[in-house]
């Protein structure tokens, strides 16, 4: 399994002055999905920290198609993936529940950090390895 | 004219479990910038917005190349340009100010909305027809 | 009635380098409850604000009591009762699931204004009417 | 000296659908502000951690008394007082800068804990001292 989805509804406080979500809370979303995408997986965000691996996130690349308004309900969808060596992508998606609209989708690109450097991320290694 | 740059500082609350700057947070620092931008050429967010230009981003793709943390100081830079009739692009670099390492750059394009539909981007017509 | 619970969970992005959720946090995990509270008592926030009734929050007297950490699920209470002729006050608790540890106890007082002065807040007398 | 003051300015993504900035933002504000001080007075906050003191807001008791919007400049001020032995109190206010209204006013409690027990807030003594 490497795919995994999670639902979430929009809070008034996460909307700006126009009304709907602001752009920067999208990655508020996204980021809470992937880490509880980790834990499902076995692979608790503090833990790997503690363990002395550091995620970090090297590109965040994401498409905004449509507008979350208060209390609309979506699903935030991640699908986790390899790339090279060194590398590990993730696959994002916020889909409104009312009318499956697509509403962002998004590419987040990590590494793990080990005392400063890159280093093969092992920890992901049994969840992708364990995709169909 | 139609680059623009601004000084800024980390505020301890914008760091995360992790004692740096959240990703997140970086989108509010590239909006804050790309707003100031705009007022100083005399095209006010708010003001566009009550005039029935509702300004929308579509894509943010950042790549993310050092940290911020806490009380750090730092260079936000911008540069505006056209792309095709409806698409207009944000550059943008955020600039560690001690050893003036790029901690991150952001391509951030936007399109201009009157009654949801896309428009031309009249209002910046002139920022970026006066670029040197 | 005029009592309402809601379950929550914390998630990475709310910690600060302390590790635990932020102070200013809090306030949001507040508001939400507020607006959940309101919304299931029929009265939506944003729609009493297109009615022409702008809550205003006047006061927030808050007691912190323990720490949340990431992930730490936890149930937010709140009450309402009037308080005097234009005042009303939410009680709200934040307790940990866990333990039954209250974390946190807070007196939000709000007002209603129509058009910039405070008015007699009708929209919540069959709420607080209704309590047993 | 145990007073201290700093200007600030209303980032857009910091207001609400009511175009105001939103409650939780000001305690943002009053969280900075408090570390500037303590900068400013040689007791950095995250210096006083890892020399093993950990500060810990134990009551918020704000008044919100007009709001901030976009752009708006504010003026944001503290004082420090002890409180008996273990307790030490911020009074903070915001004031805007363009007709000296007072927003808000904060009464904000901490103390300091080591090893999870509260003790005398030493690293303050010489800053509530040093009072006129």
């Amino acid at each position: 399994m490497k795919s995994f989805e999670l639902e979430m509804q929009v809070r008034d406080y996460e909307c700006d002055i126009q009304g709907i979500v602001n752009n920067a809370v999208y990655q508020n979303y996204l980021e809470h999905t992937r880490h509880e995408f980790l834990h499902a997986m076995g692979c608790d965000f503090n833990q790997l920290r503690l363990a002395g691996w550091e995620p970090v996130v090297i590109r965040a690349d994401i498409q905004y198609r449509a507008s979350l308004r208060p209390r609309e309900r979506f699903r935030s969808t991640v699908t986790l993936r390899r790339s090279g060596r060194l590398r590990f992508i993730f696959e994002q998606k916020l889909i409104r529940l009312a009318d499956h609209c697509v509403l962002l989708e998004g590419e987040i690109t990590g590494v793990f950090t080990k005392n400063g450097r890159p280093v093969a991320p092992d920890p992901f290694e049994k969840i992708v390895a364990s995709s169909g």
